[in-house]
This record gives structure tokens, C-alpha cells and sequence, in this order.
């Protein structure tokens, strides 16, 4: 196989798509720490986990032994809609860097809610669906999570209210707008209707909201609607599973053409698209059967993995979460306004925050104007109008195709593009004009917000 | 190869891809009659046309006789970053509306572009470097056309200088925005950089543009720029045959699968894709091989083929372009100010509106909200939200399938989807907040523009 000529877009055929999901977990030796109860400090229970998602979710969630999970047939006939997505050769960037590098990226923006959040909005619906549930309820930052979301539900025929976070809500109306088009509810957070809004409200009249207090308002309304469950976009092992996917597909498209990657890169917020994308080849490494440098890129300005640390800590502002372990900044802690390039949570996945912790993967992080001096030069070569949270990977990318044109080394670079960039125009626009810096917290400030961290 | 399973999507691998454009006027008993000087009145010579149009694309302006033109390689190279496009069975749709009819449709909206608009915007970019030349000039409405060249004038680092219609760079700054990241320079038409701008500013102060203005600011600085030229995306000759390769590819995957569809559906403003969609079929219709029932779908805000005349008219308001025979409502014919789904040319491509008063194609004109209702429906079963242009193909589909499900008939639908919606949220918002009217204009109204056509 290892000499066919490799076309620019590889499609696998319906019948080369995966049908199970694969389970990272079964092959980690140090599992990922458990979610734990805020208020006894206990593992949480599949019981309690219940109150707040749907079942089979949760066993999911705990799940560190199964190795592949069956996708249910109506999940697969969802992804036909739109996947496989392609793996892409970037034949123009390479040639535009004058590189020996031979670079792929697998591109999951060709999807309405433009980017791989669908993956997983589409099997959470599904369960909730199956265990009979009227609604779900979630929080959407810059829109991506909800849009996918919203699409999701709308095929299932389920409500969806979306606690959108209120700086979102007023600026970008598009995004909000396409939710419309889905039948979603979508209200800005934080809002009257929930206790833990009017609380914020009551203490910070102006607020114009934040992830953490949204989440923490759609936890709220899905634990106390009869009938609903809570729905997450990242961070959860069983958001990793369901984004499997993307891996599970780029491996199967690599070998059919006999490519092995050297060095795998993806951008990390929560990291839900890195995890997706790196689960079957980190499983061999875990296994001992091949080895990958796998890097994961961040924002200089949200650095979880490179200035975070590795504790136990709240996924949410208003504290109603399970504890998670994993690299975390504090769970009050928010990038600077001028920070325009997404990635904006404070925490990472656990299952990715063990894996850092065991140096079975690196980390880097990177300024956002070079972020978006990346995406211009990949959108003026490659055609695809990136988001600047994939820019993050491309950035990385492009640093390492630049080492290969100076040691000669034809290194084959693989990386997530995970979504487009078209809501994404007012940071553009802002880079264009000038008007971004490179704002980076000073240990000091970082120090504040870890010494809110919880005692466990 | 007839009971092959039907994939959710068909995506030719690159090796199939069509390795020529087709030229529809070669199978033309009846050709399309010829551009006029409007001083002259007569048809536009090679030479004269070579101000203002590159050497090659004038050639196949008025190349009435080759039938297929080979690709160049470069273009080729390009195609292949966003083509093919998949070909969709839209079995989720099928489903929704319970009809026994098989729906098709060819999606042209995954590129950064967000349209069919790059087939040609690439091709015309391509000649133009090959003639030596610095830069290109055009014009651009809602946008999708001025994207497509900027991208394509990035790729071959070609000036792009784009006027684009005053209310639109307005209220869509977003799309002005992705231009500037592929280097384009947009100016707001009508403006003080042209003469025919200045006059029409002096005469109308207040005016937010239109696409005729535009069209002739960019014309007249084409002819006047040393090494610029001017380029256009709809109604040309040129234009269609570049189109054709959407045909092409939709007649390989389907013959490959042993499909023959019974009636062909597009969308019509200029009239480039449904020419590019239809043109093989077409080709086989004209040469007696076999026969299809052929759609153009309009506004009924802007109903040039059902309303209009067929006669010479000027292509711009500025009466600086030259003449062209096709179905028209008059050059300064511009719809009403709450028509919110594109398509609003005043004319009709010279090569359809010849096939058109040949009987040998069929037009339908929609109102817009049941067009919007359309593109909801769509969303919500196929998961991509559609540019209002496209969601007029897919209204007239949803008709015939509807049709099916009364008379049982299994019927094969194929129809065109030019392009996404996602920079046209403004109007699925004015639609969900009820503020959306279906205005027609009066016979006496379009008496008015009627009465100014020249007389040729």
C-alpha cells in the first residue's frame, strides 16, 4: 500500500467507516482520577450521576475497561449526513513553506454547526432520546457546542434550551440565530430564571457571564425540570469516547494509504477534539505497539497544561459540578478580555490531564497573534477559512514543518482542524486592524486563582 | 451497476473527476444570440471585448462550436482542495416528507466561499495570470462572489479590487471581513474613486447601491487600470461553461450508480449554476439521447423568466457594459427592499434564455417566506442550513416530492444546492421574527422598467 499516490482529500467509503467508538481508557495503565462528589469528597456514584445525565451516558462515563463501543446504527446513519469528514494533504501549505514536511490535517468544519462538536451533541441526543427524556439543557459559549446541539435535537425530534454566555448572546446574534433555525430555546447567562443566576446577577449586576456560571445555570434547570439531564460538549470521558471517531477514521484513511504520522497535534480547550483525534494512535503507543511525539497546543493566554496545575477542581463557577481532576487554573479563572482565539476553559480532561501527567504526551502553548497569522497564511493556501481554536494547531504545525525545511527531515505531521472560522470574523477583524495583543497572565494572577482551588 | 446501494453521499475519487468543461453551445441548434456594441448595435468583436475581458475567456465567450475545453492542470490542482462535491441522497428529507420520490442533490457550499461561485472565480483568475496581467476587478452583492474571487486571486497572488453594493458592505461586514483575509481591497459602491460612482452619488446621495452601479464602477476601472481586467460571476457564457463542471461531476456519480433523474431542479439569478447543473443533461436533451424535465426556480420578487421579456438589454445600470439578449426585467429593475433571498439580477443568462423560449426548459417562481419555510424543513432533516438562494431549489423539490407522494409516482429528483447560509442569518432572523412579506411586484410596476430596455 505504502507507494499509491496520495490524493488531496482522502474520503473513506461508508463501509470503511468505524462502527465502534474506542475507549482510551481501556488501555491506560494510570486511569484517569474519578469525578468526585463536591460534598463528601467520594467518587461519585452512577446514582448521583444520574440526577444529571442521561444513563447510558454515565456508564459511559465511568467506563475504564470496555474497549470498543458499537455505535447504535441511527448514531452511524446521523455521521453518513456528514462524515467521513476528509483527511486532507495540505500540499499547497507544504509547498507555500517550501518544506521536505509532508502535512495532513483532518478537517471537521464541513458540518453546519462547523465543527466536531457534532460527533458527540449527536450521541448524547440519542441516549437521552432512548431513555425517553423530553430535553436536554446545555451551555454554549462562542455557539459551537449549542449550535451542534441544537442540530442534534432537532433530529431526535427533543427540546433544547441553551444557556448561551450573555457576552456571546449580544455579539454574536448569528450564532444564536442558527439555534433559531433548530428549534432551540436559547437564553443568555446569567439569566433571572435560574436560583444560581439571580444569585450572580445579584452580586454582579453588570456581569456579561462566563462559561463556568453557565453551566452551572443549565445544571440547575436540567436537575430540577422533570424529564431533562445536562448535557456537556468536552472535559467528560464520554465526550472523549463519542470523539473517537475522528481518530478512529483518520487511522483507518492512514492506513489504507500506508502513512504513519511522526507527530500528532491538536489544539486543546477542553479537550475533547485532541482526544478524539489522537485515541487510536495513543493506544498503540499506550500499547506498546508504536510510538508518536503527540503535542497538544494552547493559548498563551489560557494555559492550562503548561502553567495549570494537577488537582482536583470544579468544572463549573457556580460550583454545583463534580470535582474533576485534571491540569486547571482555577475554576474562577477567565482569559483576558483581549483574548479573541477561544479555547477559554480553565480545565482540561481528565483523561487527557493523566496522560500529560505520565509524559505520554507534550504540550506548547502560543500567542494569539501568531495564532491568527497562521490562519490567515493556511486560509490564503489551503482555501479553508479556519477557527482560530484550530489555528492554535496549525500554528504548532507550521512550526514544525519549519524545523523539518531547516534539518531536511521528511517528517510526516498530522493535526485537527477542527472547525471554520465563519463566526468567528470580529476576531479577525480585530487581528486585521491591529488591535490584538499578546496579553499573557503574570504568574502572580495565576497564583490567585489556584489558591481558590478546593482543599480535597 | 442499477441496484448498487445509493451511499448517503457519492464522492468521485479524484481520478474521476471530469477532466474537461462542456460547452453547452456546441449541441445548440438555436445559439444564444451574440453580445452587442451599444454604440454599434452590432456583436461585440473579440478585440473589442479584450478591454475588458482576459484574451482566453473572451475566446470562450464566443466559441459557439467546441464542445469540451480540457481543464488546465492548474485549475485542476485548485478543484481538488474543495472538489468534488458530494452528490447527497437526501434520505432524511425523503423521509420527513413521507414521499415515494428519490431526492438528489449536488452540495456546492463546502469551501470557504460557501458557494458554486469558485468553479469560475478560480478558472478566470487562472487566465488571467497566464495573460501576464496584475489584477482583476469585479463586483459583488451579498458577497458569495466577491469571496470566491478573493480566494481564488489570493491562490495565484493576483490584486483583487472588489466593489461591493453600499448596503451590503454595510450590514455584512463579516463577508467584507473574509475577503480581507485573502488580500482583497473592498470599496463601497457607489463611490468617489470612479466617475460613473461620482455621478450616480451626485445625482443620488442618499443611495445605498446596487448591483448594476457596482458592476460599472468595476468595469470602468478594469478598462482604465494598465493590467487589470474585469471578471463577472453569473450570466456569461464563459461563466456557464466553467459551471458545467457541477454538471459533469453530478452525470459520472450518477451513471456510476445506475441513476437517471427525472427532473432537474436549480435556482436561477444569473443563471451559472443551474447552466453548470443542468449542461450535460442538457447536452443529452439537445442531441435527442434522452429527456428530462428541466426547472429554473426564481423569486417571485425578481421573475425574469416568468415575467420578463426576452430582449437586449444593458448588463449594468450604467449602460457601460454591452448589450445581451436574454429574459429580462429591465437593467434598472432592482426588487423590493424587503426581498431578503438573493437571486436578484435583472437578467437571465443569454445561453438559458435561449433554451428557455426554445420550450426546452420549464421556470417556476416561489414567494419567499414558503422559500425560507423550505430551507427550515431543510436544515432541521438534511442538517445544513442553505443560503436563501439555494432554499429556492429546494422549495420547487420539496413540491415535486410532494407531487410524488399524491400520485405515488417513485420519481428521481435531482436539484442544485449552490451554498451555505451562514452569512445570511440577518435574513432567517427577519423571517423567525415574522417580519418577512411575500411582495410581487405589480404588472404596471414591471410595465415601468419595461418601457426603458433599448430599442435594438
Amino acid at each position: 500500500m505504502a507507494n499509491k499516490e496520495i490524493p488531496y482529500k482522502i474520503y473513506l467509503n461508508e463501509s470503511e467507516m468505524p462502527k465502534y467508538w474506542y475507549n482510551l481508557r481501556a488501555d491506560m495503565k494510570n486511569k484517569p482520577a474519578p469525578l468526585l462528589n463536591p460534598g463528601t469528597a467520594k467518587p461519585m456514584t452512577a446514582e448521583e450521576l444520574g440526577g444529571v445525565f442521561c444513563e447510558e451516558l454515565v456508564q459511559q462515563e465511568l467506563d475504564n475497561d470496555t474497549r470498543e463501543y458499537p455505535v447504535p446504527q441511527e448514531i452511524l446513519d446521523f455521521y453518513k449526513m456528514y462524515r467521513p469528514s476528509p483527511l486532507v494533504r495540505a500540499y499547497c501549505l507544504e509547498k507555500k513553506l517550501n518544506t521536505p514536511a509532508k502535512i495532513y490535517y483532518k478537517f471537521e468544519g464541513n458540518n453546519t454547526s462547523g465543527s466536531h462538536k457534532l460527533n458527540s451533541a449527536i450521541a448524547q441526543a440519542y441516549y437521552a432520546k432512548k431513555q425517553g427524556l423530553k430535553g436536554v439543557t446545555t451551555e454554549t459559549g462562542a455557539g459551537q457546542w449549542g449550535t451542534a446541539l441544537s442540530m442534534a435535537c432537532a433530529y431526535f425530534e427533543l427540546d433544547c434550551k441553551v444557556f448561551m454566555v450573555k457576552v456571546s448572546y449580544e455579539q454574536k446574534p448569528f450564532r444564536r440565530e442558527v439555534m433559531r433555525v433548530y428549534g432551540a430555546d436559547v437564553t443568555p447567562s446569567p439569566s433571572m430564571t435560574t436560583r444560581i443566576g439571580q444569585k450572580i446577577l445579584s452580586e454582579h449586576p453588570g456581569t456579561t457571564g462566563s462559561l463556568g456560571c453557565a453551566i452551572s445555570e443549565a445544571v440547575e434547570v436540567a436537575v430540577g425540570t422533570p424529564g431533562y439531564r445536562y448535557v456537556l460538549g468536552s472535559v467528560l470521558n464520554q465526550v472523549l469516547l463519542h470523539q473517537s471517531v475522528i481518530g478512529m477514521e483518520t487511522k483507518i484513511a492512514m492506513d489504507k494509504y500506508g502513512i504513519r504520522p511522526d507527530v500528532i497535534i491538536g489544539c486543546a480547550g477542553g479537550g475533547s477534539n485532541l482526544g478524539g483525534l489522537i485515541a487510536p494512535f495513543m493506544g498503540e503507543k499506550l500499547r506498546g505497539e508504536a510510538d508518536y511525539r503527540i503535542v497538544a497546543v494552547e493559548p498563551a493566554s489560557c494555559p492550562s497544561f503548561t502553567r495549570g496545575v494537577y488537582a482536583y477542581d470544579f468544572a463549573d463557577t457556580g460550583m454545583v459540578c463534580p470535582l474533576a481532576k485534571m491540569y486547571t487554573l482555577g475554576s474562577d479563572f477567565i482569559p483576558a478580555p483581549n483574548h479573541a482565539g477561544g479555547l477559554r476553559y480553565h480545565g482540561m480532561s481528565p483523561i487527557l490531564s493523566q496522560l500529560y501527567n505520565d509524559g505520554l504526551m507534550e504540550a506548547v502553548s502560543v500567542p494569539q497573534t501568531r495564532v491568527f497569522d497562521a490562519a490567515e497564511t493556511f486560509a490564503r493556501t489551503e482555501g479553508i477559512l479556519p477557527a482560530p481554536e484550530s489555528s492554535h494547531a496549525i500554528c504548532a504545525a507550521i512550526d514544525e514543518a519549519m524545523k523539518c525545511r531547516e534539518t531536511g527531515e521528511e517528517k510526516t505531521i498530522l493535526f485537527g482542524l477542527t472547525g471554520t472560522g465563519y463566526f468567528d470574523l470580529v476576531a479577525y477583524q480585530k487581528y486585521h486592524d491591529g488591535l490584538m495583543d499578546d496579553y499573557v497572565p503574570t504568574d502572580e494572577e495565576l497564583a490567585k486563582f489556584r489558591a481558590r482551588l478546593p482543599k480535597v
